[in-house]
């Protein structure tokens, strides 16, 4: 039987390379995604868009609602993310154990699927600021997943996979492009406008325009204003 | 300030007497229940009737479509919950990582609000057949927790609380009198009939009638057959 693998899907070009760097390892794939009542539900288009350039066994979509529980300009709709660019501390956007959450979900349909890896992609650029997309994190949330499930305890078979997590947004970029992400399908703005342009400005589209810029590639997409 | 706990409360007897026994100890209280397609949905009634019976700050229930995922008895409408008795693996009524991603949220609403204990009613009765009702999930997840958010690596305040994980069922009801607990106000079957009485012969009732019995205390509730 072809290994199944459950990969994490925001939309974002960090999880298209990952979904890429599955499938290229021959995974059957199993691409999950949240509609978390984020600011910027258009990464959920996207995410669409990179499931129909791929072989995807399913795609799921779970509704949860951590606008309820609060804590981030990301769910908080009166509240803007930074446009001051990235800085040394924990960013705004931050959202209370997301990756825990999301992980926990992805955790239990891999169980049902007996898929054993979960793909995400966090990386160097993400862990100077989040603490849930450090390679401790990774770690730990793994020695967790085999003794919290059936399939753990039997067989300890889960692997967090983090392919990214050494890896700089322009090296991210290059091994995207090796296999081959359309990253104009792609989007990471915080604070779209109505009409899905990218703001440019917020510290997700700067760490992208860098990454690009680093690569020596241009970003497909399109800002409005840049 | 009054120290915060946020407490899982399904509507069950563990989780009413773990919510009093976090109001003896002087907590602010969060208790956080969940929708997540389960059979047995009227447990939240007796959610509500466990809230209304104490000075509670605020009380959430969360929206998790648990049954997207599959994999349990307790969330398919087409298995039903065996009537065999407790055997010795796991159960039908496992829920594929159920409790990882219950206290993942609960972990990112105790981040928001500042509180660092989450009470759990895990116990010993459970972890014989549930993994993550066991000593070691417990303090896997307190690691996770420490590493995941923003408030843990700054101070690793988190605490996961397992009041009555060495306790059998008998201990727990004595717990319970003990503290005040209405077990009327109660709910722990998982088939229980259109009218909401309890099966009688489902693990959770078995479990549930057994530990009264040795308690020598009269379960409270009404069965539709016993």
């Amino acid at each position: 039987m072809t290994r199944r693998a459950v990969v994490l899907l925001s939309g974002g070009m960090d999880s298209a390379v990952c979904l890429h760097a599955a499938h290229r390892e021959g995974f059957e794939l199993y691409p999950l995604s949240f509609r978390y009542g984020q600011r910027h539900h258009q990464e959920l288009q996207a995410a669409e868009a990179l499931v129909a350039a791929l072989p995807v066994a399913r795609w799921m979509i779970l509704d949860l609602p951590l606008d309820a529980i609060g804590g981030s300009a990301l769910t908080d709709p009166g509240q803007t993310p930074c446009k001051e660019g990235p800085g040394s501390g924990i960013p705004a956007t931050y959202v209370p154990a997301r990756n825990t959450i999301f992980l926990s979900l992805a955790l239990g349909w891999a169980e049902t699927l007996n898929a054993s890896d979960l793909f995400i992609g966090v990386n160097a650029v993400d862990y100077s600021g989040y603490p849930d997309c450090r390679p401790a994190f990774v770690s730990a949330f793994t020695t967790l997943a085999n003794l919290a499930t059936r399939e753990g305890i039997a067989n300890r078979p889960f692997v967090i996979r983090a392919p990214l997590q050494h890896l700089s947004k322009a090296e991210i970029i290059h091994l995207g492009m090796e296999l081959g992400v359309d990253f104009s399908l792609t989007r990471s703005c915080y604070d779209p406008t109505p009409h899905g342009l990218a703001c440019a400005t917020c510290d997700a589209c700067r760490l992208r325009l860098a990454g690009f810029q680093a690569a020596g590639i241009t970003d497909p997409i399109r800002y409005a204003r840049s």
